[in-house]
Formats: structure tokens, C-alpha cells, sequence
């Protein structure tokens, strides 16, 4: 696989100025990408990245990701169907933080839990203390016990 | 200040299905969160909150983060006036990921280096190796010496 330059981030008006990929992975090796809807803008997931999720991410133009849960690369789709084809990919100010703009295959979710967005919830503002999260989407796109099986949830206590 | 209670994180159920704020913070005590323009849909950045930041951005409907250049509580637009009014929060499945649809006050900007997103400059896909990132946004919003004078940028190498 052919490799994108990952540059050596050696001032700061090369790295929020200049034209050279050089990211930031923090001490677990790791880059936040933000994974939004390339049609409707809106925002799916919030994924981890290591540099080599971030090569084949770029190389392939399919989102890949690296997994905390399982400790491994993940191909996102490989077990769902519902892989992302990149449309646009983005970098931050300090690169630090990566954007993606994906198509999803199959019926367009990106949550493991069943919806279309992981951000299915609203956080009541102005409030009572314990005010309940509200429902944002009415109803799953897929059933995970159909999709995953008995397969172990990512969510960590 | 009113705190939203914070729920103890007891099962998946819970945490994926229910209507409990039950935030999980990483071993630093942050919370990684997405800003995007409620009006635009456009991604502006990616922040990070502790607890305080997160309780002061609910109870007041402004963003509150973390800076962690810094080390403190850094209420947005404080020194810019470049306030982010919340206009929605969300919370992403396993509650370890915030969402926050903003309008934003003056320019409209939310990025130091003075572009309107962080997200300013595209990564080549299935390119050759080594080749250049793409400018998204033309012009800045704002000249960052006139707003920030001689104060230390945010970036870290």
C-alpha cells in the first residue's frame, strides 16, 4: 500500500499555514475524526484513528478506523455492510483532529446501537438538575441483534 | 451555579438506551466535542470539556471548554467575542462524545488562526505520496494579531 507522507510537524506556521500533511496522534497513538453525512451535512459518529487507519483511510477512500474497544483496525462496514466511501477528507488548524465526508453504503446508519447518527439524544439546556435526554430519532434503521449477533458491544463502562 | 446531575454509569442499557446524562470523560478528565454552525450545518471544530465545562456550557447555553494549551475553563469568545450560543447539545451513544449546533456571535468565526471552521484545508485522496493539502476557505475572517495581539498560540508541535 502506498503510504501518504505523514510530515515531521516542525513549526507552527507549517503546521496551521502550510500545505503538508503532519498530524498529531496523542499518546495512545490516536486522531479524533469527526464523520459526517456528505449529503445532508449531518453528523454521524465520532471515530479514533492510528496512523494506519489513517493511511488506508486516505490510500483506499474508505473509512477505516481504529477500534478502542477491540484494540484493532476496523474497517468501518466490514461487518455491517454499511461501509463509508470518503467524499472529502479534512484536516484542523493544529491537525490534530480529522473531518470526514462519507456516502454510507446499505441503509446509511453509522451507529452501532441501530441509528442513523450516534447523536440520537439531546442534552436538555437550562434545565433541571436530571432533566431526562431526548429522543432525537423515532426508530432504528436496523436491529444490531440481526446484524452483530452475539457479537460483544463496543461500549465501555 | 445549577449542576445537571451527572448519573453513574451502571449498564449498556443505560448508557446506550436510556435518558440519563451519564458523560464518560477519558483518563485526563475530557470530553471530546463537535461544534458545528445550527444554521450552516458546517463543522466548525473539535473542543474538548471536563466536567465543569460541560456543566457551565448546559446551565448557561453558551460553549464552554477545556483549553488544554492552557491548562483552564476557557469560556469562547472571552477574549475574541466570538460567543457560540447553543442552540442544541447531544450526546452520541456510548456518552463519551458531545455534540453542540452553535450560532456564533460577530464574525461568525471559530477558529484562532482566523479561518470560519478549524476544518480549513482538504487531504488529497488516493494521492501520490507526499501531496498537498487544499485550501477550502479563501480568505480569513479575521487577522488573528488584531484580535489575539501578542497572546501564545494554542498549538502545540
Amino acid at each position: 500500500m502506498t503510504q501518504p507522507d505523514f510530515h515531521t510537524r516542525r513549526s507552527v506556521a507549517q503546521v496551521e499555514e502550510g500545505t503538508q500533511l503532519a498530524p498529531k496522534f496523542d499518546r495512545d497513538g490516536l486522531l479524533p475524526c469527526i464523520t459526517t453525512d456528505a449529503q445532508s451535512g449531518e453528523l454521524l459518529m465520532l471515530g479514533w484513528m492510528d496512523a494506519d487507519a489513517l493511511r488506508r483511510t486516505l490510500c483506499t477512500g474508505e473509512a477505516h478506523y481504529f477500534s478502542r474497544a477491540r484494540g484493532c483496525l476496523w474497517h468501518k462496514g466490514a461487518s455491517s455492510g454499511l461501509v463509508q466511501q470518503v467524499v472529502e477528507a479534512r484536516i484542523d488548524d493544529d491537525q490534530d483532529a480529522l473531518w470526514l465526508r462519507v456516502r454510507v453504503a446499505g441503509s446509511g446508519a453509522s451507529c452501532h446501537v441501530g441509528y442513523r447518527s450516534c447523536f440520537y439524544r439531546a442534552v436538555p439546556l437550562r434545565a433541571e438538575a436530571g432533566a431526562p435526554l431526548v429522543f432525537t430519532e423515532s426508530r432504528k434503521t436496523f436491529e444490531p441483534q440481526e446484524v452483530y449477533g452475539d457479537a460483544p458491544t463496543p461500549t465501555r463502562l
